[in-house]
């Protein structure tokens, strides 16, 4: 491919696979390179459509769309189990141009819920919808429905009936102010992308079963626009991963946003900003991955790992797990 | 009551009970006076709280608990109906000075959803519930529930048949990209509260049955922490209403705060650049009412009114409905 004009934006895309206590530990050889080759596979399903000329909306919907394919992550199949043994889905996708957004919260029939975040945005005069009414409204839109079960996966399973087993010693449910490592190993794989396109154009999306043995309708930061997912031409494009309430508090991407937008940071510093001196201190455990209106990419996060890839026009891509990059 | 002393912060609270398209023509002097009544019943229920040395969150909850009481404003008692026929509520909480927040989404059963989101905040780990699983909590919290048919009220079913018969008319709700004012009539009342207490801290409240004969799950601003409903000692309290889409893809009340905490600005103009500049021009009607961190207090709306009281301490209480306040 031709280096791009003056004219054209270099196209990139950011993704990750959840952060939390990843560690070298508890990690074989085979598992690092079967959630590597699924980071790969997404992020080529997406920048392939970036260059050929598609548009980050579509990049970051088809690499989300992999990953929640993946049963390997905590979205789509491989997502954790509610508290009830089921799978309830969440997902957001918002565009910088014009700063529409779609989200989904509480879904348990929708094979691929980032499909139907992106319908809600583009069919429908909502932002969000959730429960029957949202899985009502995926029927209405043609997306592949299936049954719960589709979502299970033996890892999961067994991550739910320890969280359990830990919650039948405590009196309530609500007495479990976790500590940021007991959330973080009931949370991981979040999955979210964020691009820019040869236009300028930005993108986010982020796509979650939210956490392991989760009760009361509990919704995380993921299908929160503001927390989980936030584009702006005008600054930056967030996809976040983590303790979801802490997310929620500290509308960690629109911060990122704002820090950009009115303060001058850059997409960076306005990650680790957030990331490592604001909700790091407070427990905040997770990351995000950032690229702002110039095309600058970044991550930032406060766990051990997090799983990660990026591509940026004519620089190899690059893939993380722990602390260092792979290569 | 004696003049606080310097170390003492001026104690004030401002509500809300929704923005639209309020005109003299559609009102007559006995309903001016009620709504005029209910908004003082809150305000001073909430002002009471504050003057008697208690926390803005005290006062913010019992303002907007009262809101949710009168059968007059779109929230508890009075709220819409969906398009089946039925009550969805939604409402948030937050205080300013440990940002912890609490939120419900599409509760059918809960009397005064305010203090369901409450004891999310305060007694459980997350922050968002929805449906079914926050109907759980409310039951296991001990709170006051009743059946869906309590929410009702003949102007509001009057209000869906209108929608339904103009629904009707189109071939899909997706269809329906409505104009400004269809929606902003259809969407009247939302309430809330901001107050800020002795010690320097800020809370706001916001409770709503959303939007009128809304489908498919739908979650407006209202409980989206940093869209409907954001407070941050740092920076300001803010409670929205209006087309709740617009608000959660601008993050409204969390991107005032950021305009004041990061660009310096000062409420009342972040407030104006937000709801007059950013959202008017693209049909993004409705209203926020603001306090800031020194006690400031202001509003800003771009419909012909909003239902709206302020009590600054040694100041006389102010109300309004339309563009001018009453007194």
């Amino acid at each position: 491919m031709a280096t791009p004009t003056n004219a054209q934006q270099p196209i990139a895309l950011v993704i990750h696979g959840g952060a939390g206590t990843i560690t070298k530990a508890s990690m074989t050889p085979e598992k690092e390179a079967q959630y590597q080759a699924d980071l790969a596979k997404a992020l080529d399903a997406g920048y392939h459509i970036l260059e050929s000329g598609g548009t980050s909306l579509d990049a970051v919907t088809a690499a989300v769309k992999v990953l929640e394919d993946s049963p390997l992550f905590n979205a789509g199949k491989g997502a954790v189990y509610t508290f009830d043994g089921e799978h309830e889905l969440d997902a957001a996708i918002m565009r910088g141009d014009d700063k529409s957004a779609g989200a989904v919260a509480g879904v348990k029939t929708v094979k691929n819920p980032i499909l139907l975040a992106r319908a809600v945005m583009e069919h429908s005069d909502h932002v969000m919808l959730s429960g029957r009414g949202a899985e009502q409204f995926a029927k209405e839109q043609g997306l592949e429905l299936v049954d719960n079960r589709y979502f299970d996966t033996q890892f999961r399973l067994d991550a739910l009936n320890k969280a359990k087993a830990v919650m039948q010693k405590l009196p309530h449910q609500a007495a479990i102010r976790l500590s940021p490592k007991f959330h973080a190993s009931w949370n991981m794989g979040t999955v979210g992308a964020v691009a820019i396109d040869r236009t300028g154009n930005l993108a986010a999306a982020t796509s979650t079963g939210g956490m392991t043995a989760k009760r009361y309708g509990r919704i995380g930061d993921s299908p929160i626009i503001g927390a989980g997912t936030y584009a702006d031409n005008q600054s930056c494009a967030v996809s976040a991963t983590g303790h979801g309430e802490f997310f929620i508090r500290y509308q960690v991407a629109a911060d990122i946003c704002a820090r950009v937008k009115y303060a001058g940071a850059s997409a960076k510093d306005a990650a680790d900003q957030v990331i490592q001196q604001q909700l790091k201190p407070i427990g905040g455990t997770g990351g995000v991955i950032v690229i702002d209106r110039l095309g600058n990419v970044s991550w930032s996060f406060n766990t051990e790992g997090m799983y990660r890839a990026k591509k940026v026009e004519g620089q190899p891509a690059v893939f993380g797990i722990y602390q260092e990059n792979m290569r």
